[in-house]
């Protein structure tokens, strides 16, 4: 039966056949039309062969990124407070940046075929932009969703489409050689107040040096160190693992 | 005229006087009654009053906080995306992360009451939580607001009552004079040591916030945030100005 309510769009305006086949592969990515595709061809477009506009911005996915990332960060949020009613916050932060993290998204963005859509000068691409290429459009395309549908359909997207078909939460979970939540955990568990600081920040040329200190009930254990704060505290806490014995 | 639907709480359940309080000061401080007041009770939770609750986790407000954070990022991102269609995603972060920063979050919580609502031991509380006691409350509020209404309710609390009646965007956005020239220019003509300090890198997924230290004569004065160094330098810079009257 022809619809009653076909959109205004479909009526009044024809698709060039390139636009034609982003709607149809917008709709196995995404699971439904699109109502304002502008939105979706600004997702598309990745810096390097961005236009610039009449009001001197580039016309690139970036700023669609930016929101993407927000969105999926709070969806993510919501998703573990809900299905982890007993752990903490920084456990939760912790599973959450395994999700959301640049090499993740960019093997999600690879699963549900952003490769298919994203358009990108190959000349230009720099071996950065490359390892983020499909997780950075991928969140453009949130961003896309989110402008263009709501919050509950993109929430909807990211759940019921992203994660259940290409996303194993309870192996990224299971999957932890990360010491920081084992020894949240345990902490926990035993009822002590952990704390990391950074105790010094050394200031190379190229590089820092972070060193971060685990504190267990205000007495200070392990130092350990990274070029990151977070690689810093990991080193820390896989020796507070071994001297403490926390399996 | 007496309300059909009247809640279910509200005839089967009486408050205690501690509980009616609390909404009272819920309903100025949100513009709205709670529905599940058990949200906004736990949000009110200082972690150094935390109770432990019979599945081996703390009731404490940290895991809203953790919640509201996400949920206060995504509303801001989409906040300064609709407010400048002109401006880059670099600069959009770094406006965000001057409205969302530890220090303007806790201010944000003491303008609007949330020191009449939080919950805290005071001889347990640290130098270091007392920074962010009205802040990290603010955040879980946000995020028991978002559990009890939803994503539209929150997102208008936070536009329309927290930010239209408390801050000035305007006032963020307007670009800075270079106050750290200010400051070492005073500082040689009254012959004292200035130094800056980086004294915290917090590392995000797409970024760093840095928290710069303005030492006088040895002595710590002003902190500032940024997504550099030279930005949170300069933001430590203007509160010194300000603080010493340096014109």
């Amino acid at each position: 039966m022809y619809p009653i309510f076909k959109p205004l769009r479909s009526i009044f305006k024809s698709y060039s056949s390139k636009e034609k086949k982003l709607i149809i592969a917008l709709e196995s990515i995404v699971g439904d039309k699109p109502y304002n595709l502008d939105l979706y061809k600004l997702a598309t477009q990745h810096s390097s062969i961005a236009k610039a506009s009449g009001f001197g911005i580039k016309l690139s996915n970036e700023r669609l990124e930016y929101l993407g990332d927000a969105i999926l960060g709070a969806v993510v949020a919501e998703l573990l407070f809900q299905k982890f009613p007993f752990k903490d916050e920084g456990i939760l932060t912790e599973i959450r940046s395994r999700i959301v993290n640049r090499e993740s998204l960019n093997n999600l963005g690879k699963k549900i075929g952003i490769n298919n859509i994203v358009e990108f000068d190959a000349h230009k691409k720099t071996s950065l932009s490359h390892k983020s290429l499909y997780g950075d459009t991928l969140e453009a395309l949130i961003g896309a969703i989110y402008l263009d549908k709501g919050f509950i359909a993109c929430k909807k997207f990211i759940i019921k489409k992203l994660f259940a078909h290409h996303l194993d939460l309870d192996e990224i979970i299971k999957d932890d050689p990360n010491f920081k939540s084992r020894i949240i955990e345990w902490a926990q568990k035993q009822n002590k107040e952990l704390k990391f600081e950074t105790v010094e920040i050394k200031t190379e040329k190229n590089y820092k040096e972070f060193t971060s200190q685990v504190f267990i009930n205000g007495q200070s254990l392990c130092n350990g160190f990274g070029l990151s704060k977070k690689k810093a505290e990991q080193d820390a806490s896989q020796k507070t693992c071994v001297q403490l014995n926390i399996p």
